[in-house]
């Protein structure tokens, strides 16, 4: 059997091949990710990773993975986990990671290390309906990259911009996408 | 001392001191949540959670808080967390949850449990550059909510309106956020 191609670990061979499959039968490319949560009490709950959906196929051989969300004392938790905003910063920063990475591979650009760091702004006056005024959301989120490899400064940037191009958490927060809540019945 | 009125586990008169305190001085309500990240290989790398400022203060006293993110086989990842659009989903999850509790506390109302699982939809072909028209980001996501609670059908969909109208990660997704990437230098 041939070597298999790996640039940054990332099976570049297997990825070309997917792509050419996805070409020719589109519907391999539709996937679903899928969570659960429960309460526990007050500001704590759990959230479980499990299932999902993708190459046609229902994925069900994964160990459960849970995580406990809560918030500090001074929003009324106790610390027994990170809180939602900052698991959003996480699924950002592991996004763009990956995206960065991955294009970089299919590029055949080889990289010896990345770090990045976030910071955003959130106004609880949203939260706590005290001005309507007041965006809920984040106002805004910083992202910063270390990049170790053999380029310009000028060739991380473009591989920063393809980073915001390619990733799926970044088009989501950046452009919005429709959520509907509805009771389970 | 007087006791503290509690519901579902939220200190309620701390939260109402806390909305009085920042009536007077908004600033308290300015928020920072951060998070650093650090490639490992390939599709997998660590995300860590720890300082945030807030309330006039810079808070450094929680255990950093670690994630693994990585992909599955199928995704060229070994499976060495949940990825990160899941994790967005992890996100959602606990604000929406947290939301609803604790606007739920604020009016009085009693809950006794929560459940909720979330699905969003993903199609590929944006992440890898395959086609131009299909969207990198979430093309949907959906949730469903179970609330044991003395309430009415109606009053359960009041207490999910609430909690899609004040949850910051519902929001963010739902309205988008400014997001900007550059070097670190």
């Amino acid at each position: 059997m041939a070597q298999q191609k790996m640039v940054n670990g990332v099976n570049v061979d297997e990825l070309f091949k997917t792509i050419d499959a996805i070409k020719e039968k589109p519907d391999i490319a539709k996937f679903k990710f899928r969570a659960t949560n429960k309460w526990i009490m007050g500001t704590h709950n759990r959230a479980t990773i499990k299932s999902f959906y993708g190459a046609l196929t229902e994925d069900d051989t994964r160990k459960p993975m849970v995580f406990e969300l809560d918030e500090p004392p001074v929003l009324l938790g106790k610390n027994e986990g990170a809180n939602p905003v900052e698991y959003l910063l996480v699924a950002l920063s592991g996004c763009l990671t990956t995206s960065l990475v991955a294009h970089a591979a299919a590029r055949g650009i080889e990289i010896k290390g990345v770090e990045s760091r976030y910071e955003g702004d959130i106004d609880l006056r949203g939260f706590l309906g005290i001005s309507e005024q007041v965006p809920v959301g984040y106002q805004g989120i910083r992202v910063y990259f270390k990049i170790d490899a053999n380029l310009s400064e000028e060739q991380k940037k473009e591989l920063i911009a393809m980073a915001q191009k390619y990733s799926p958490v970044f088009n989501t927060i950046t452009k919005s996408a429709p959520v509907t809540v509805g009771l389970d019945t």
